[in-house]
């Protein structure tokens, strides 16, 4: 039993507002129940050095996390001085995910970064923030095309994410706060909507697991991704 | 002739919605025209080391602003390692506003902190994150007088800010990001419901300026701040 | 009754001392009676990213305090390893307060750094800095113009600062440490000597204030400066 | 074809030297091939503050390399005054894998350190650190038992690691450096002496992979650390 | 020939004035010719964490110098973020150098640090730090004893410090900024006022030396330090 | 007596392992006694800002100590974000000992970096890494030669450095741990094979010491660095 009452492989209501800020060239605010995230795209006629003069473009992601989106309020990382270990491996993780989907030759020497912010935690603000990344990136790149400075599409496919668990020994989708806290297994899996996986992490928390546990786990990931990617088109109007 | 076309004592829309997040002990999410900035209280039972044992609480504030909140990105300050001066002024002037309406005494040996992050910059943020900080923790005292926490209110007016300006040579309220970049003074004004000042500042930016254009400003914020007393109001439900 | 003895609108005794210092281009140790602070102008031929190939010039501000300039110890910013936000908000204001008097087009492209470093302590470090820093500003520039470097005196008017505050129920002007400690209100003011204002802050600090009482302490700011721009001609043989 | 020659489930030569430096409680000079990492585990008689009074001890982990472990220098990280954010996300899987097999409860109130320094890197350093770093650990809770300190072992599996990745196409096992930096997918497995799985991470760098892919890395890491968990057997003498 | 007309074994012109500041305990500004250096001592009545409860005290030392001390503008360490590797080597020396005629016991419980901040520089600037430090401390220990906190002095020997080195072949004393540019050896010591020595650091620079410049170097340095001491005598009116 | 029984003129045992890692230039891993330091030489063809344009070398070194190279487990500085003063001051003496025979015009525009990583310590390592660097920069060097990037050798003489000190009132040679924690003076001499001298430290540790005593430590060193310099050659195949 879940404390929310939902099935194991029910997930939370997904909502994705695209175009909530307005100086962004994409953005989306992006909910798996009360976990929100803003995500937005910027983008640069600019590349980071190690790709100046290839002709490439880059695609990366920075995370943060609002004081109080937490249940107690945490620290300022700004404050402190520096972004926790936690933060740095969600970001790369972000920037990794999006790039998978893209085509960097075809994006031209160009860098489009995914600020996803947190404005509210319930669990799972990492796979949240991929899967609206994607939207923003969508309507930013759309841009792109619409004023010719693109001629082909660099986007390849969708990619979402979401996570998964094993909590009271029993295999679950979407993790909210009080499940991820206590479950004995926590994995995230990011898809792409043509079937294959772009990433595939599953950590022991407590107790370890078997291969049958990571498979059901897997399972249970492309139930939920099917819904996330349903809600990408509706948000992006395809 | 403002470039929004405003008259020069014309207020941008003012809105206030409370209780934009759930976790926080008050939140407001306030909207200066398309300035938007998210103002949470939280409660902690614990003072700064400089107050243990008086008998004291403490207000005090941190300010961010989203690295694409402005019409260019711009780069994330935990990422930096440090905030900029610019930061740690706004954050210093919220908190000694805030503190201008709270009999800390009253208040007993707990601490409030406002975070006030901008989602969407268009000018004046420092005094939009004052008038909806206000919102915030006007709900997380209330709460603390509805769990008896608290028998005495220590909240013993209302405060609010706007900024005023000089441009083209004529005193405006209320300045957007258009006309803040190119005035020729600017300034901002902290103001409590009983008439009296918390703060004036006016600087010179390119012009200076002389006693009667100050007066002349402060007659503007005591125009704005009105409007934005009854905005606290209805969002308090006062 | 002033702890020192002064009447409300008596300022402390001015001195300036200009070549404190051999090697800077200009140099001025300035008193606010125990309060001495040595400002030095350093010219560079070179200015700020932001500004270069445009044809105009820089004038900034560091400010710094000696461990051991206060009555007590207080710890060695450069060893903490970064500026505190009150250290950035002073330095701010003593860039801009120099700006407002300077024609940066007239200058050309080169920077002039002010250094203020505050040797002890004694209330008004600010308002002390602003007004010898200008001393440090006009040998400095002097040097430009006897050298042909320049051929237009970029300097518009004399620059001064002095602190006001409403100690025990009165205004008051050039707070020492103790009033300053204990002010109701504090407040400074950067005056040209054409009559204009730079810059007017005036802070609550435990009671707010009224319009009446903003308006006496700019008048006594105006009595201050006034022997404050004396000090300074004396200072640079005008 | 594999650049060094091996078949596709051929790990390179694995050595594991015991106490290879004289101060710390347990040691280890691992060698998977050219990649050599000194682990050393360090007891201290304290636990970290959240565990304090709670009767659980704590493992954790810190990762380094040395500035010319690599092909080309890298530059110190102490010098450039911070951790990467991939040094951060290595040496906190190091943690999270010692500590799958560790109860804590029974380790008493203490704290074992595991250092990991990398002295010569060849592609695999992450899982030849979890590798060598269990050595360390098993020799100073060894000593912990023999003196003791502990009379019930807290120790519950053997932990071993391995990366396996698509290269050319096909799945291969134990990626050297030319091998990871040509890969199409990396995937790093960390395995207990039980059969169960403590992490897994397997990530697309160029192209995405399917279940299929995943499921023969996941083989091919078990041929792997059936060697290793020989190899630490050999090294600790069981 | 010295470019300041000195003969070889002759020092600068030495002036030491105690008392240069109110506030600390001890003061005294120290030229060495061009060469001014602001030592203050703060007695605070507690000492580090590694010396609590042992009954001992502690004398540490901070070094700063002013960014316009120098004949261009040097960076603000305090602006940068760190204090360079110069500044606390210097920073070192002078404690060690201090706690060498200081008996720690005798001290108490108590810790006095010396501020070495150097107004103009003219080189030899750690040189007439330790040596006007000297009589800070002198002074500060003066006030315990007279005020009945101490009732022996731990202070046990003077102290004082100078530079030498072989410029254009000749061994010099207490160079001047310069000769240090151009010298092929520089060496500072630290001597007692009973004869011993207390840190000696001779270093080549560009032309390694031998045994017999070392000798002749000191023995320069002990013609300096004569003068030096008479110089404290003076100042702390012995 | 010595704790280690060695007389006051025996080195502990001198080992140096040239080659000891792959993919440096030049590598040795020196040990005298306990105390074993990796040093690494790498060339890269680039000089720092200061000599661009000049046609001259660079030669600088890093050092380094690994958490648990010493009894007890010290704090990683890369974790701390900072270098101590101690790092830092070494290291600057490292590269100065380096260059004292390094021609770096006929080393050409091109840098090369000695890492000194201390893996166990027993006192001495500041002087084993600047005999150990001495093999890596000769094996680099020689590879230059041999490669025709060089037609001249850039170095003109073998440079070795040892620690002596007072212990227990008696001059010793080469202090391990338990000596230096001990000892009353502390000297550490780096010492050139034609006789010359690079640098010469002796610091008073609770005892000064006399003219008498600097000599006889001298003395010492001259033996010591002998036995040294028989070992860098043995190491080089000279």
């Amino acid at each position: 039993m879940r404390p929310s009452g939902r099935a194991p492989d029910e997930m939370r209501t997904i909502a994705m507002e695209p175009g909530f800020t307005v100086h962004a060239e994409g953005s989306c605010l992006v909910s798996f129940g009360d976990t929100r995230v803003l995500c937005t795209a910027s983008i640069e006629e600019r590349v980071p050095p190690f790709l100046r003069g290839k002709g490439e473009g880059w695609v990366t992601a920075e995370y943060g996390m609002l004081p109080r989106a937490t249940h107690t309020r945490g620290s300022r990382e700004a404050a402190k001085g520096k972004q926790s270990g936690r933060t740095q491996e969600i970001q790369r993780l972000i920037g990794r995910s999006l790039r998978a989907v893209v085509d960097l030759k075809a994006l031209g020497e160009r860098q489009i970064t995914l600020d996803c912010d947190v404005i509210q935690a319930d669990g799972g603000t990492r796979t949240a923030s991929i899967s609206g990344a994607w939207v923003a990136l969508r309507i930013a790149v759309d841009k792109l095309l619409a004023s010719g400075a693109l001629s082909v599409d660099p986007i390849q496919a969708k990619v979402a994410a979401v996570s998964c668990g094993i909590y009271e020994g029993n295999p679950v989708l979407d993790l909210d706060y009080i499940e991820d806290s206590n479950a004995h297994a926590d994995a995230n899996f990011v898809l792409l909507s043509n079937g294959n996986i772009a990433e595939a992490q599953a950590t022991a928390e407590g107790a370890t697991y078997d291969e049958e546990a990571l498979l059901r786990l897997l399972r249970l990931a492309r139930i939920g991704c099917t819904q996330i990617f349903a809600a990408q088109d509706k948000a992006t109007g395809r």
